[in-house]
């Protein structure tokens, strides 16, 4: 969304709602309380989104779409894998710092217990594995083994977003401020942990399959 | 906690907490919700723990506690690194799976924005790491590097607990049963992208230190 909508009611409430929701969670949110923090009439919400699940849906949305183009942006011929996931992890890195709360409401604090809602974020992630389709296998990864797809597949937002979470816990615990130079080293780090780390599983799984034929 | 707690108002009252701070996050339950699912009289939350807030307590340090439990599990000089950590591994998927809400109702959806929980955390992270001191150096990672720790640290739980999380989502996208056979596999899998994640990272590492020497 560009900064001219944050002004609009509409994009008023998905900020006060991503902002609510990722700091109480969606169960303890009101349609009211977002009304008064985007300052407009609770109306505006049935309104402009369907309540409080459809704008949740919104921010599941607006989310995957924005992690896919992070996902597809270092996707390039020229390049080997490993530059490839690197310039991902980077990319990656800078998306959820900047964009914390967002993905803390789409990705980590959304609700499960309501079907709706899981019923949604699994549209998204069938649509979400179509278009990523490929990159994985480029690691060598098994793109057709849920158990690999289940445990790589979320595992490197998982260990990204846990830090951002942490972040109030780890800045009593650690020594070190969180400015550009630690998320440089970071990224770095957590780049080459993900890829080492699929690299260790594409080849224990191509052993096995030698092993069987 | 043993079994026949579980039957004491005590035990009863923190199961209820678990499930519901699980479920709906701590934000939106309610000292009467907790006393109505644990069938006690109100008064019996401030008389056995302090209040909602001593009740997560009590749950994140009982998180803990089992743990490092699970994290000094595979501790054993005749084995190997690689060996260790399959262990640990394998007993940390066993103890997340076992204790789902609990995982979720202390790690996952702490409310990170109250300073009181931040801080008992943040003790609780400083007592973790000082008890664990010494088990990351035996795979060369380097644990008076705070990016190194912030990467890797709770990176394990959060890729295994993000499987459990996002379970009701799985199911409906993957074709796969979650069973016993499942979690072997999956174990394997996330043993295989952690150890060969951490053994890059120490890699890496080493490789920097002598370039600068």
């Amino acid at each position: 969304m560009k900064k001219t909508d944050r002004r609009d009611p509409k994009g008023r409430i998905f900020d006060a709602a991503v902002k609510l929701f990722a700091r109480k969670g969606y169960a303890a949110v009101g349609v009211r309380q977002i009304a008064r923090k985007a300052d407009v009439n609770i109306a505006m919400i049935s309104y402009y989104y369907d309540g409080k699940v459809g704008l949740l849906k919104e921010i599941i949305d607006q989310f995957h779409l924005r992690y896919l183009e992070v996902l597809l942006s270092g996707v390039d011929g020229d390049k080997s894998p490993e530059d490839m996931g690197r310039s991902v992890v980077k990319n990656m890195v800078k998306f959820i710092r900047q964009n914390t709360e967002l993905a803390i409401a789409a990705f980590h604090a959304l609700p499960l217990d309501i079907p709706e809602i899981a019923k949604f974020k699994a549209e998204k992630v069938t649509t979400l594995l179509r278009s990523a389709k490929g990159i994985l296998q480029q690691f060598g990864i098994n793109d057709d083994d849920p158990v690999q797809i289940v445990a790589i597949g979320p595992s490197l937002i998982a260990i990204i977003l846990t830090h951002f979470r942490f972040r109030p816990v780890q800045e009593k615990v650690f020594n070190v401020k969180f400015d550009d130079e630690f998320y440089e080293k970071f990224a770095d780090t957590v780049a080459t942990l993900f890829l080492h780390g699929i690299n260790g599983v594409a080849a224990r799984s191509n052993k096995n399959i030698r092993r069987k034929a």
